[in-house]
């Protein structure tokens, strides 16, 4: 190899180890900021729940019934007013239905997470958001901006560590 | 001591055994049969929601918002229609009130309660049943005549184990 050649298989070694290193990172940035579906929230404990009516100013993006629920953890942060690492609120928005004067749970119209881990949403006080469209349990994932967005609307409850709702005792 | 008097003791002693026996026997009967509040329920399951409106039929005993609650047995039986002994579900009324077009969970108003345990529950197909004023945790208990009414009424499920709501997904 002539000393021309030597030079340019050293920097194209660089650059691909490099480039192989930024992805891995960036990967690994990806994954580790992805939230999946809550599989088992639905026998966690249930916080409360809402009504969103027709004349509601959030009905639009709100209307229909609407539970909260809160994973082991979570019950914890709600009685402390401080979240542990781990906990999981599930806020599960369901359209409703009329039946001989009763309203009815109808079909799921989106699914909301918000998960405390200090480390992972470290830029975002701790608490990580996605949103699942209803009755899918995948695509849940936000963009850092969007995240930022729900922590915004959250800190109106900074002083329950951004958790608006309380626990229907 | 005459044999008068021997035969008036051992009469007396018969009589008095006899009454401490069936003292004994009633209180374990009634403390058999008695079904004490179940503290944990607001941590248990969430089966399903429904609000009863003032147009439904039910409305004068049923009228509000009712939540209903499975502990980890009871959900294993929703999952298998065979509910097993020691499977409790509670019903939970809640008065609503409304505010801005949403409607709110209110007051407590009723809270009843159905556990499975074929032993204590053997004259009622396996299902006893409790009744709790809004706000109370205690004179839950109902006379085996009303709690044989609330079977009645839950036979038309007889085929889901005498359990009338299903599992929300």
């Amino acid at each position: 190899m002539t000393p021309m050649r030597k030079r340019t298989h050293t920097v194209m070694t660089t650059v691909i180890v490099a480039t192989l290193l930024a992805v891995a990172i960036a990967a690994r940035t990806r994954q580790d900021a992805s939230i999946s579906f809550p599989d088992s929230y639905r026998t966690w404990a249930h916080v409360k729940s809402v009504v969103v009516g027709p004349t509601s100013a959030a009905f639009a993006t709100e209307g229909g019934i609407h539970h909260i629920y809160a994973n082991p953890s979570a019950v914890d942060g709600y009685r402390t007013g401080k979240f542990p690492d781990g906990a999981i609120i599930v806020y599960d928005l369901l359209e409703t239905k009329e039946a001989a004067g009763n309203l009815l749970e109808g079909a799921p119209r989106r699914l909301d997470v918000m998960i405390k881990d200090r480390r992972r949403f470290a830029a975002n006080e701790g608490w990580g958001f996605a949103s699942f469209k209803g009755g899918e349990r995948t695509g849940g994932d936000l963009s850092p901006e969007r995240q930022r967005k729900c922590l915004d609307c959250h800190a109106k409850r900074r002083d329950h560590d951004y958790v608006q709702s309380a626990f229907r005792d």
